[in-house]
């Protein structure tokens, strides 16, 4: 084995391939095979390179002629998809290095993560192909790139919509749910990456090109371990100097460990350690992806400030006490507002019995013209008040209430910047199917108007809270 | 006024009318009358009494005529919805008696809630009108009765399944909530009150009553304050000693207290007294609606136990490792599996790759024949498991695995009892309208199977250590 010195590399090419082929495919629809996945993910996306298939049944799929072998492509391969059983990727590496690829991307799993001595073995080997060949392997175990700016997805009919959230996540799962969930929310992504056992291309190479990429404002980080602690310690400090760096480390209990099925390095096995790196880095930690993307959420749209007075305005007396409860929990304000904000309240409410003026603030868009953005620019001319909460529980409202509330809330495009960038909506309980529908047109009018949606009360709160105290600590510095 | 001493009533008749009467219903669509929105929920309920409409303009709705006062219906009422404008209220009182209802049930707002003195006189006078005559009050401010055995409701379209959880609610939107929200998850009703200002009946009378019913075997109660501290206290004792009773306190933190709007009593703002009164009474606090559901279900379903020792089994690596983590942070052991279980997991799965087989347990449902139901069989073979927790996070999975994982779900009818009792299942993470859509049919899987389904891995890990330490609890009485 070539001796082989891990460098900070220039990762474009991951994210541009001109041709792709992908290995493991059946023109049989009714058998499952795992690179269809990944092929109609592409297909879905619009990928506009070439696609090449390959399979050991000819056919065709999708109107794409299927291979026998990538040898028998009859064109220059960038990146090849492997979805075959394990066994069979040795041989695979060495036939796609002759086609001169770049990356070698294993979604096919049975490797290290399965902790026997022969999995290790064939892992290692694997990448002795790679890197001799002078290719790179992303993986084994992984959903590899969604790229939306260059038609590049994991999973079908994701947002086409780029943004600039960059994330690495060693689990495609929890990659899948950030790039489904986040651009339904209003975090769109420049780039995530999915990287699995990290046999070659790693954390720390990735949070390298994450921390340099231009594209890129926020970067997150799903990690359950790491092979060079020191490397990733310094890679994680470099990142979250130059950007907000969320990281949601999985195993850090000791069940959790256990299901990680990561033995892989010293830093590896310790919550404390971990933690207290992230800390003295100035990364963020949180608890699961929906806190991860809570938190993208504010640094993309919130203005950063250092302190969270908070008006709360929604619907619903109990739904304003839980939500101002979990507010009061996350030790952040809800100051009551003085006479004056009051009387100027009660001009745009007209006064009607059952609404609570003071904060938290019972809005029932009753009156047939809007009065939101009356009401956030009113709470937000109080000097007391940073941020305001519009809270909408869908669930438990009747018509003509939801209509009132979607009229309204369209206006809230009038919204001046310096207040939009005060903004937190919250769209929850959404229970049955219609509410369901109701809560995806609210979130397509905060996507035009340019706000961040939250789905928990206790999530926004934890959110804001979170981004406080980094504001803090940066005001500090 | 006659001096009042409250007794602990005998409420059957709040649940049994015969005939309904609904005040404040306008025949033209298109203006809001919120008697509407009660009517249309009788409606939808398809009670089988005798309904009366009221409203200031003659006319027809739904096929039945609209009166112009109560005291123009041909017919005795048992009890009247009223949703005419607060100062409306008093006159129409005394029609209501001329009438001989038992129950006055005010949706209208604009009382005591308010905090002003002349809005609080005139519910004491309403109070007043209704004890000297004979009636009782519930309310105002309030939705009122769900009581899906008699075909009552105060949302269109929730369950007509009976159950037997009680639900009292303070507020109304807690209530549709948890109507809503919960006979979805499994958790039907035996009946719900949302009782609002608590003028004349209140909190500690049905809480008495939810505590001798026969048909209520878990007592739910959403509460902001009380305005006779000591009876409450011993409601609440007696309840928690007969029945499973599970409080959610709105206003228990200082911003939440303010939003409550309730200046009732000497118990009514100490979170603290509170806790320590649920604690000392052997009830449960918990801090959302969720979180009461979450817990519900499990004295519904689950056996209990004292100690929860966990299997974990679902679909996805990354998903397992949050799952487990949340059990770990609730204090819950989710302990690996001996040889011999491994072994046998081994066979059932036909050892494929990827597959973790430790516990968590990795599932993907791929092959072509059921193996949920022996796996769950084969895991509380072992004595050191208590419970099962079957997950699947739909939004991070492709066809053919959620046809699969349709189709081995619906063999969990199969289990023997002692074993379903022991099986919780979670489903989440459904993002897109199919992933809801699939939720739903899953969903409905296990209301056949009598599963009870969660959302959200925090809130089981949460749920099933309250129950364990209430279990523990009892065993140690």
């Amino acid at each position: 084995m070539a001796k082989f010195e891990p460098i900070v590399p220039e990762f474009e090419y991951l994210f541009h391939p001109q041709s792709i082929a992908v290995v493991g495919i059946s023109s049989d629809k009714n058998r499952f095979a795992r690179g269809r996945w990944l092929l109609d993910s592409l297909l879905s996306a619009r990928f506009p390179g070439r696609i090449y298939l390959v399979g050991s049944k000819v056919g065709e799929y999708a109107g794409l002629p299927i291979y026998p072998s990538v040898k028998d492509i009859p064109d220059r391969l960038d990146y090849v998809i492997v979805a075959i059983p394990a066994a069979a990727t040795l041989q695979l590496a060495r036939d796609v290095a002759d086609k001169g690829a770049r990356v070698l991307h294993l979604f096919t799993s049975g490797f290290s993560e399965l902790g026997g001595e022969a999995e290790k073995q064939m892992e290692k080997q694997l990448v002795d192909i790679v890197r001799t060949r002078g290719m790179r392997l992303l993986g084994p175990n992984c959903m590899g790139i969604y790229y939306p700016a260059g038609h590049l997805a994991f999973f079908e009919d994701v947002s086409s919509t780029p943004g600039h959230f960059g994330l690495l996540s060693q689990s495609g799962g929890n990659g899948i749910k950030a790039i489904r969930l986040g651009p339904r929310r209003g975090l769109f992504f420049s780039k995530a990456v999915s990287y699995g056992n990290a046999a070659d291309i790693n954390e720390t190479e990735l949070l390298n090109y994450f921390t340099a990429d231009p594209e890129t404002d926020v970067i997150g980080m799903y990690i359950e371990g790491t092979r060079d602690g020191q490397r990733c310690a310094a890679a994680i400090k470099k990142a979250a100097e130059k950007k907000p760096l969320i990281v949601y480390k999985g195993g850090n209990t000791e069940i959790g460990r256990s299901a990680t099925l990561s033995h892989t390095g010293s830093l590896a096995g310790s919550g404390v350690v971990w933690s207290g790196l992230f800390k003295q880095a100035g990364a963020i930690e949180v608890d699961d992806m929906d806190e991860m993307i809570d938190l993208a959420m504010l640094f993309t749209y919130i203005v950063p400030l250092t302190r969270a007075n908070t008006a709360i305005i929604g619907v619903g007396g109990g739904a304003n006490v839980m939500v101002a409860e979990f507010w009061s929990r996350a030790g952040l304000a809800v100051p009551r507002f003085p006479l004056d904000i009051r009387e100027k309240l009660k001009a745009i409410f007209i006064s009607e019995a059952g609404f609570s003026l003071r904060n938290p603030t019972d809005i029932v868009p009753l009156v047939r013209e809007p009065i939101l953005t009356r009401t956030i620019n009113t709470v937000t001319g109080w000097e007391n008040i940073d941020y305001v909460l519009i809270h909408f529980a869908i669930g438990i409202t009747t018509e003509p209430v939801r209509t009132y509330m979607k009229q309204d809330m369209e206006t809230l495009v009038e919204l001046p910047e310096s207040v939009r960038r005060r903004v937190m909506v919250l769209i929850y309980e959404a229970i049955s199917p219609d509410d369901r529908y109701l809560a995806g047109e609210l979130e397509n009018i905060c996507h035009r108007v340019g706000l961040p949606v939250f789905h928990s009360a206790a999530g926004a709160a934890l959110a804001l809270s979170r981004y406080v105290r980094y504001n803090q600590r940066l005001s500090d510095c």
